[in-house]
């Protein structure tokens, strides 16, 4: 198996995008790695002798994580998400990972990959902690917006496919984001998506969840359309953002604060360790014709050596020919 | 002025609602407050002597936080907030404040006090702490599903006017909630409303935010649909929650933990008071004809006092009649 991967994309791309390359491979992992960025710059950070199972393919330019990422790619040919898609898309790898500007690794996959026959609009998955210790799939998080309520079980059913193939989670529950538990509860969007989502006898439906089961891990997928699950991603995350700050100036700031810090010290590990989505927290595109994970921006090497792992578990398990197989909106 | 009080809503009702209202007349408060629940278990809290500004009306009934309230409202006549709510309509309050079931308070200023003329649909207000040491208005947080962009736009107006009148913000910046920053991002929803609010001169249009802006303060109004407000308001409450117990259980819980409990005391009540939202959580109902304020069902006594606080502001600044000159639709 072949991975490549974008090793310019991310706040701290290359160096730590590399480093999980190298990580993955000296934790035992066994894909090959063709690792996509600034020849000169890739050479750097691996030093001189590349170790075996890794190859670096040039790539002159990088798509910015605040550029127009459509835009990007059809002017400039030579990007490390363009080409390392297109490596996929010529059966030189099996699936590319990436944890630049996500709207540029999407905009590739649909242009260069595009969808799976049947599915009508892709979903991003978001991957998040719970305080139940297990994760939770987040979709769509900004893939399509003006979702409609198909949409909404394709991407049910993409996301029960991914949580049992590459996360071995049995008969994955599914959750309605809505406004309450009550089936007449939202908007229309709500309501017709509830009565599909209730009549598909493959989906373990749970019924509707609300904003705060989220996190507290309710269900194992939850499904909502591209525009809420990207509002709702980011409203948490700010919150995560605050809180961190928080403990980190505010709470453990002063000098008193240092000290309760090293008395803290076993607390906060547990406290981390609880929230740690480093193995989970990358997620494929779900709906394109091929393996094309996304990971966080703000990926290190122990991240990028996790969202590697998945790349190679979606491969592994025929994720894509599984999601060929779900039912087209007419069968449905 | 006089102000009912829902004394029998709220997860911490009556004790710490009637201990609120006496906090605000010890506070010096001058608005007469009508406790409006159970006569025998409002008299046991307040004491033999009922102190003057403060009357009971007796309520013998009450909507439960899990109930459905349009058809709780209408098969009992004697609720705690159907009646308070009535007080205001038949002229004997000015306003009415509860932290009762959200949607009853709602259902009751619909049924009861009715729209303001011009306004197409009622919004709700959460009022959060932000990282700017402000609140910030996020609306509507679930009053109206499947809002058009002209019910937007009619809900940043009328949130400006809430802003400014009862917050003495001058000139609130109004943040349309999308998923990045350009015009044309979003759905046909987010696309049309950022047009017509472009449009609005009267307000201080910042153009579109993200999720993560609303904790951060980036503008003082953070204006959508109800039904992406509510999931994201809930969204963001269920991380605070999880951090709030992470700290109390994983940081501080273990034997060294309450040892640096100790040292980070100082710390924890900067953060505390950072975080702090008694006095601005309370919002009325915006474009109901009458004063019903909206507090969080957790309050304790000193919310309960911000509440009345808001309600009387909202009075005194004659908050209906202002957004009665909000330009319709037709007109604007």
């Amino acid at each position: 198996m072949k991975i490549a991967v974008d090793a310019m994309g991310g706040d701290h791309a290359p160096d730590e995008i590399v480093r999980g390359a190298l990580l993955y491979r000296d934790e035992g992992g066994t894909a090959e790695l063709i690792l996509v960025g600034r020849d000169e710059d890739l050479r750097r950070i691996v030093g001189a002798a590349v170790p075996p199972g890794i190859t670096v393919r040039d790539a002159r330019d990088v798509v910015a994580m605040d550029e127009h990422p459509a835009s990007a790619l059809r002017r400039r040919a030579d990007t490390s998400i363009g080409i390392a898609t297109s490596l996929v898309k010529h059966g030189e790898a099996d699936a590319v990972v990436s944890a630049g500007n996500t709207g540029a690794t999407m905009a590739a996959a649909l242009l260069l990959l595009g969808r799976i026959r049947g599915i009508d609009r892709p979903a991003l998955c978001g991957m998040l902690p719970t305080t139940k210790g297990k994760p939770a799939c987040l979709l769509d998080a900004g893939a399509t917006m003006d979702a409609d309520e198909h949409n909404i079980l394709q991407f049910a059913r993409m996301a029960a496919r991914f949580m049992e193939q590459v996360h071995g989670v049995e008969r994955p529950s599914v959750g309605l984001i809505n406004v309450g538990e009550e089936a007449e509860k939202g908007g229309r969007l709500q309501q017709t998506a509830h009565a599909l989502l209730s009549g598909a006898e493959d989906l373990n439906f749970y019924g509707n969840i609300e904003g705060r089961d989220v996190v507290r891990g309710t269900t194992d997928i939850c499904v909502t359309d591209g525009f809420t699950g990207n509002v709702l991603a980011k409203g948490m995350e700010g919150v995560v953002d605050v809180f961190v700050e928080g403990i980190r100036n505010d709470i453990f700031g002063g000098p008193l604060g240092k000290v309760a810090g090293l008395f803290a010290l076993p607390g906060l590990g547990k406290f981390r360790s609880r929230m740690d989505y480093d193995p989970y927290v990358s997620a494929p595109l779900l709906g394109v014709a091929g393996v094309s994970v996304v990971t966080h921006g703000r990926a290190r090497a122990n991240m990028m050596r996790r969202a590697i792992e998945v790349a190679e578990r979606a491969v592994d398990t025929r994720l894509v020919d599984v999601i060929a197989e779900i039912p087209t909106r007419n069968a449905a």
